[in-house]
């Protein structure tokens, strides 16, 4: 929130009045700064677990690569990690052989001060592309982020804040779970302010927990929660290089299986959406979310197809900017998916009001509506594409003046 | 050009200072005014040929379309086509039964003019989405249409006029052509601001020519030149439910086979360039062209796709906008299309200087390019992908924050 005149702009982070909760136990959290950012911000982030700990990892789909992520990949699922260290101002990514090579030195630095292989350290990074990492500054703020490791709240929150590039807000979910007489936490923290920021690459995501879950039931929750929630979001539909969900598990707590892990699936599905919904409503010049659900498609996954090229037209979004109900523009995107539809069962509802019935247009109040939308954080569109089964849900930023004035100022 | 300080601004229109040319033989033309459109302008366009003649079309691919595509689509190619009428300022779009009752009507009321069936008439309506032509209006208009029918140039220019919604420019191009001894003209008119505009949909594009073409030799024609023309253009990505092309031929002059025909599908591959290449530079707040070429994927086809995924970017549009040479963006992109590359063997170069070799950043003098894309009105973009022989062009404009602000301005 910058100015006063955003009154409609989404809140979407923790709240700092709230009171502190116990982190996953099992893990040490920092961030400092060492000056790769110029703007003195924190740029080093560092979590240790006490021991070996189980690891899965999400990544960008992009063909071209980050060197961390192409670290990340050969070492998840595992069951023998012991940190993940991360950059931000710098992504390290389009930098060729070397960058490979500083890639593996940051985890062999961390190794060093752990005990452990370097095999067993995951590695984040984020910012400029194209750019060598510099390594003097990096190996210093290592040395210092070690120092500051800490189990309390602030620690994490210390640690979250240095994954941030163009964010405004922060990005942390700490959930205490009482599931049956187990209980356990999660923790989690995300960066991104645009799938990708002028020069700066990357979301990600770090989510810890104390329960027990072995690495292969980890990847899979993890792989079920991303796709519904990172995979279904967009600020400006440009997938970066370096896209990177970490979940680690210290297995300090109770043991997860059976009911205890669907019940452990749907909290973790609850925490990634709401750090999803966070890199939305905190997208580069954001002033409303677009919360889109598709149903009535032929499968799930043309649902997602139809909601995922909706809300990435320039169309929808600057109509969503604007609080225009302009249903023209959501119906005329959804016909050239590349998903079937049926454009004489199509309907459309926005903020919850009707507005096209089987493929006619029916009276609303447009002024009525516009009023709702303008003030409403998050604009929820529901189109039914047929009588199918299939649905999704996406969420996306608007498209505001500001987007463009911040991603075409050149600065060099 | 509205102002002087647009000097980037791309310049595709016809020089008003140019002697008139002759326009294809057989056929005559009017644009005038029947209130359709508030502001007066002309809103309703006609084109009557003397006698039957031969027709192509080529349409949206969009899955919702415009009653007006609907009667087309089964009406062409033909070989006794007399007239197209045309409106702007209502699509005829999502309007239903009803919507599919005036197009007919439109037909009729020119059929009963000209003394031909209503399915020897072509239909284009392009505007507001949902809502009922006014057929009173309209009645009005085609009987004065008639009134005004003429062979000259301005009477071809009145008509282009009376096509065009929310395009700054008028839109043409007439070629008089000498192929070996025959001789013959093409006429061609489009109208087209963003793929759809506020509440306006429609590129609309009618090419005339006196030539002798068979109805299947002219769709094939037109078949081609569409798919190296209009379909490589994009403002904004938001593909319409009007988007229409037409190719009539009166067959007043040379009768064009062979190498004759090969020569002709050259000219109007040229004439289509151009005006698709005039839409985007009358890009809703458009002040550059991405001229974007791709080499070295697996096929044409992967290559389409990856030129037109880049320059679909808002974070590629944004940085031509503020010239910025941001080259990650720009192979980052390429890197999430749905087409396969080689990321270590990727090239780029931006106004001709190569910036990116081989998968790696080459150094060059940034300020230098960053001028001159400025001060560029079309910014080629050359991107190799791998060693496949497979390459394409594809056009686009950029983004600016006019495009946002005339887009997200409710009016209601």
């Amino acid at each position: 929130m910058t100015s006063a005149d955003q009154a409609a702009r989404p809140t979407a982070n923790t709240s700092p009045d709230s009171p502190a909760k116990p982190l996953p136990t099992g893990f040490r959290f920092s961030g400092v700064s060492c000056g790769i950012k110029k703007s003195g911000k924190p740029d080093v982030a560092l979590i240790v677990a006490d021991q070996p700990v189980a690891a899965a990892g999400m990544y960008t789909r992009n063909q071209i690569v980050a060197a961390p992520v192409i670290l990340c990949r050969k070492r998840t699922p595992a069951q023998s990690i012991r940190a993940i260290v991360a950059n931000s101002g710098n992504a390290n990514a389009c930098t060729g052989e070397a960058g490979l090579q500083n890639a593996e030195k940051m985890c062999q630095l961390v190794a060093d001060h752990v005990g452990c292989h370097a095999d067993d350290v995951l590695v984040l990074s984020t910012g400029v592309i194209g750019v060598p990492l510099p390594m003097d500054c990096l190996e210093k703020g290592i040395l210092k982020s070690f120092a500051r490791l800490g189990r309390q709240e602030t620690d994490f929150f210390q640690c979250a804040d240095a994954i941030r590039t163009t964010d405004k807000d922060r990005k942390t979910v700490i959930r205490n779970i009482s599931s049956g007489d187990q209980t356990y936490s999660i923790a989690a923290m995300a960066k991104g302010a645009g799938m990708i920021a002028p020069n700066m690459a990357t979301m990600l995501a770090v989510v810890v927990t104390d329960a027990a879950i072995a690495p292969r039931d980890a990847q899979e929750s993890l792989r079920q929660a991303t796709e519904l929630s990172f995979n279904r979001v967009s600020v400006d539909g440009h997938t970066s290089t370096n896209d990177t969900v970490l979940l680690l598990s210290s297995g300090k707590g109770p043991s997860l299986r059976g009911d205890a892990l669907d019940d452990f699936q749907q909290h973790l599905n609850e925490i990634s959406i709401e750090l999803a919904k966070m890199l939305v409503a905190d997208g580069e010049g954001a002033t409303h979310i677009l919360a889109m659900t598709v149903a009535g498609a032929e499968t799930d996954d043309a649902a997602f197809t139809i909601a995922k090229t909706v809300v990435a037209s320039p169309l929808v979004k600057t109509a969503i900017t604007g609080g225009d109900p302009n249903w023209g523009r959501m119906v005329s995107a959804a016909g050239y998916a590349d998903a079937k539809i049926q454009p004489e069962r199509m309907c459309l509802s926005i903020c919850g009001v009707e507005i096209y019935r089987q493929g006619n247009p029916i009276p609303f109040d447009e002024a009525a509506l516009s009023a709702t939308m303008k003030k409403s954080p998050e604009v929820k569109i529901e189109l039914t594409v047929g009588d199918g089964a299939g649905k999704a849900a996406y969420w996306a930023s608007d498209l505001t003046t500001e987007y463009v004035t911040f991603n075409s100022e050149y600065t060099t």
